[in-house]
């Protein structure tokens, strides 16, 4: 992704309140087109420098370096508050909060610090292709350098990214490095056709003859079995948390779509008695449910995210213990947040009735944006997970899923 | 729909168990193209001349007149086993069923013969337009007879239709009629474009100067304030049962397609333990409660049916208590199909996983079909008719709703 | 239990109609007295004797030897019809139609005919002593016979039991035999003290020194490895058919206390706006929703009966297939029947309010009994069997559990 | 009840962590106690010094006069914490905080200045006498004073209680006082027996000709129509949050004992594979969904806790408007935690198996405890209240349900 006609704000001297503001503006305005934006399916090109343009993805580095000073916390909130918008955008920038704070996690410092530095000033949007469970990429030997041959099934934010994580495996060693996307060689396919997050640009990638060089790893190859420094492993609980972060802002969207169609267009029901469908007791009662339920799950993740912002926030001094205290904080998240977005983006057609089914309207994207994304990792084992915390005290065991 | 190149079956001499061997035949052969008929969202004229050449159009009909000679609770059945293979398919068998049957309810007997004889011989497909919430239709004095002018908005079987039942005001009295779609003035717009029953062909209709005459009145013209015949009100439990038999049918079929693919694509989550997806515990479990929860809704959709058919059976003796208590086992059977197909057609992606959501499966649609059409009417009303049953002993009010 | 007293009813000529009748009867003369008999908690030995004098002991036997002649759906609904009154009282006639059934099963014919004969005539409660998991009695020679010894925990109908099947080990090998519990050496403790099923009867029984004959034997003493006759294991899918009918009938018995309060003691809500709390919209849709799903579940729980009579009917030609298909049916409709009388049990008090705690009423008895009972085996693993079944093709495993 | 024996505990100089501390260890002895306590069911006295001596009592009050100066959040969480050990306990101690505190709300600030430091110096406890759907105290006026008669079915603390606020009529207008019980003429009769909050101490009290003064009114007698002052109507919102923190300690409690019955008792199922039940897969999942359900109503309770808090730190200032909004957040707290404690409640026998129903554990009093409470007052109507906010923007109306 280009950026070259972007005139960049000045993220300089951003206050967490403008962030938040722009934020709630940029999400409604993608609200009004997100039926618009959903029929497309199109990798969102235009939101990303939006949020660019906005200070949004730099929020959470340094105000040394231009960034936005935020924390994990509001960072997650930013999330949710994009992804009632439109999901994949709460996604998109989660994402990039994630893979692009991982350089901090996992480099050493002054690697970090330059690339840090580089991805502020340029405003650089941060992608991977990461998938463990879809290996085949291979780095080999070329001259004083590599190039990574292999293709990833599906990688998130493959056009829109300046910059990528990626694994490879390196003579039977998994190898991670950080390389930028405009190197020859790197091809997003735009093949990403399901139903839901469809603007999550979530589509193969290519690489042939991707130049790697030893300056882009991220520490030096390991033996498979090393463990690994605990604060590089926050990435899966923080990017669980994005998850749950963007399915309630989703959920929390579909509400708020409902409620505005039941003030505004659906016909009261002809035995129910009462001159207005937002009078009906029956649509009440529900709303209050889904409120309820919204709210209990928005205040798990919010403390949830305080738990693993603490756990962070010690560097190089956290312990696997507290990182897995923190983890089983963000999966409880995850499983209840899981639940309540997928009730709440079904249910919401009790509230609004049968001519809100229209393909103008496209309401069933909320749920299909959610029941496509909660299948990342199944929930199920994320529950067996947290239950193994609980009744045995054993911590999650460290994957990228856990 | 013009039949003129249809080679009909001989539907004389057809078994109960031909009947259903065909049914469950043509409902896995569209199994097959569910997803590209879908897609597609064309009203299914082909599908329903297959139903046709197999004798299902006329299988409530007498065999003295050719046709199949099955009762209701075999008809619903019939409907629940084509919408194993295509939702809407089994919504037009059966909104055909109480359709063409509604006129041995609510003419008087001469006509309905002779009706009925015309509909078995020339296999006609019988629609309606008749949703009383969307008034519109005119009827005005045209020399001997009458013109029929205006609009209804949702009209399923537009296209396929051969024969409709209709109603229209005549002089600020509701009048009803039963039409062929054949005479000129009839048009089926393709503006069906909802994001579920794509196939079901429910688009708006308009009349402009379509001639009706006297003879095609299905009784004479009634003050809107008298009292139906009670057997003539059947139609509403017996459509209802349609849903619940069409939304089952859907949620079979839905768990059947996630079956299918758990044995063949689905891969064993990384820290299960076990080496294939149909060893999972959990997903063991889930297939377990899903079925436990369809066949006990399908158990009562049988056993209201049942019900529903003993008091057919009474013909003209029926009274309005009966239709009432008969009414009631429908909307209880309606509340839990509501409620258990949604559920299923939600919950399978839990066994199918994150890549069963790619876009050639529209493994989606199952939820479409099912969300789309349980907001005909709101299951909270439904669920308060049943309550007002059971604690004040109120049968339900009778409407085109109840 | 000895039966000196008792006036035994004539059960030939009883039709179909009357034992319906009756148990109709019984189970509202025991549901008025039903808070006191769970307040006290004792073995029902007046209750059984009513159902002996009602002929209904003996309603599964065949008429020839005077009994009822009824089959197992029948069977079963009277089960629920008793459970509507009192919880343990439908348990305890299921439990004795399952084991004074089971000589039919396992029994050589004229040891068989002749046990039925004396059942019939002396009108005998028939009991068991076989829980698995709870090994403890042993057998050995004494003479000609045997002498029993040991402990089982638990013993539904400790006391009033007449005959009972029992298990033990003798010489490392599993013995089944049926005997009388009037010989000297049967001991029935008074210990059952758990917080639901409080009549059942169910404390642990002793045996010191009780005689066993050589002809009490239930087939020879097989290898614990020997494929037991298939007929002999109906008793597992008909238990578990007899816990889904009592779990519906007690749930079934709970709607109606509630509705019954609801219409004569609840108070309309203060902001409710109607003058009886039977008009309430909410307390309206919550009766309804609570019909629909016990609708459903007793429309399986019969369908399955029919399924397993169906099996049985076939007698020593029936398949270790069919049986298994069969007892997954009966495991579906437990499974239903289990989220259901939880559910329910649970629920009235939405419908009922707050001073319906009050202890007189004691209608938290409904969820006591049903949440101590169900756990008999645990669910999950009944879905999983289920899940085994429609996934894998695999039968459930024969054994006292499935 | 007398404090004539007790040995205050200086609650100078207590610290938060001191208090927290003290409640942690007091809920923990309980917990060990509390089946016996519930079987015998009576009014707590010994349990309420404890609160006393811990200084537990009086961790609201400021600090100045030797309370604790926590705010309603540290207030409500104590609650909580109580409730883990026995669910009555969280109960009478939420119902003091909001019974004490409510003098700071609705009297002049002397005499509201004069009856804390009374309250803090003695101890006291203080409870309540104002149920309004149950009328019944009537006040006259005799030589200078006030006498008061009459019955209040429930009043929870009847036995406890030092100080109560009171309501009655007085010429035909509803007025406010508190006073001391110790006075002649105030009965508490031992007659609460319901099934769930049995040491909650709620039977009847009746007063006889007990002498009520000028200066104890609550304001001067106003109108019935009257507007309330916003800030003494925050008794609402906080007694609804104490609600919602009981329950959940309540299910905290139950999920508590259940985990260690499970690691230390259950055993694990025939066909389950796993060598303890701790390790079986369906009841770790289920202990991680109730984990996560419990954290999320955890969360929002503080959260809304919160929005209370800020609300109530504007004193005077404070507007119907951010009553209502304040009001909402806690109403939305308690729909969220009645659904998840009547849910883990009754849940956790799926995890601790048959035996675990035996009496000696008395596990069924989380259930019997939260279904009771939870029917104060209708959840329906609270997701009604909250719906109306969301949907019409209308904040609750005022009253002591809302």
């Amino acid at each position: 992704m280009s950026q070259s006609n972007v005139v960049f704000a000045t993220s300089r001297n951003i206050t967490r309140e403008d962030l938040f503001a722009r934020a709630v503006e940029i999400s409604a305005a993608i609200s009004g087109r997100a039926a618009d934006l959903d029929r497309e399916g199109r990798p969102p090109l235009a939101e990303i420098i939006k949020l660019k343009n906005a200070g949004l993805l730099n929020a959470l580095h340094p105000p040394e370096i231009g960034g936005g000073g935020l924390d994990w916390v509001d960072g997650l909130r930013l999330v949710r508050i994009l992804a009632r918008g439109e999901s994949s955008i709460g996604q998109l920038l989660g994402y990039h909060y994630v893979n692009s704070q991982y350089i901090y996690w996992a480099l050493e410092e002054a690697r970090a610090r330059a690339l840090a530095n580089e991805t502020v000033a340029k405003n650089l949007y941060w992608g991977a292709a990461v998938n463990p469970r879809d290996p085949g990429l291979v780095l080999t030997r070329r001259g004083n350098g590599y190039v990574l041959n292999g293709r990833k099934s599906f990688s998130t934010a493959a056009h829109v990214s300046d910059y990528i994580n990626a694994n490879a495996s390196l003579n039977d060693k998994v190898v991670g490095f950080a390389v930028p996307t405009s190197r020859p060689g790197y091809f997003a396919n735009d093949d990403w056709d399901n139903f839901g997050q469809r603007l999550s640009d979530s589509g193969s990638v290519e690489f042939r003859d991707f130049a790697v060089y030893e300056e882009d790893f991220v520490g030096a190859p390991a033996a498979p079995d090393a463990a690994p420094a605990v604060l590089s492993t926050f990435n899966t609980p923080l990017i669980q948390l994005v998850f749950v972060n963007f399915y309630l802002g989703t959920a929390e969207g579909a509400l708020a779509a409902a409620v505005d169609y039941v003030r505004t267009t659906t016909r009261p029901w002809v035995t129910s008695g009462v001159q207005r469908a937002a009078e009906d007791p029956y649509i009440l009662q529900r709303v209050g449910e889904f409120t309820a339920s919204l709210k209990a799950s928005a205040a798990l993740a919010d403390s949830a995210a305080a738990v693993v912002q603490a756990g962070l926030a010690k560097g190089h001094h956290v312990t696997a213990r507290e990182r897995g205290e923190a983890a089983a904080e963000a999966y409880a998240a995850k499983i209840n947040a899981t639940n309540v977005s997928l009730d709440i983006t079904s249910g919401i057609f009790e509230l609004t009735g049968a001519r809100s089914t229209a393909e103008r309207y496209r309401f069933d994207r909320f749920w299909r944006n959610v029941r496509t994304h909660t299948l990342h990792d199944p929930v199920f084992y994320k529950a067996k997970e947290v239950g193994e915390f609980v009744l045995n005290d054993k911590i999650p065991e460290v994957s990228l899923y856990s």
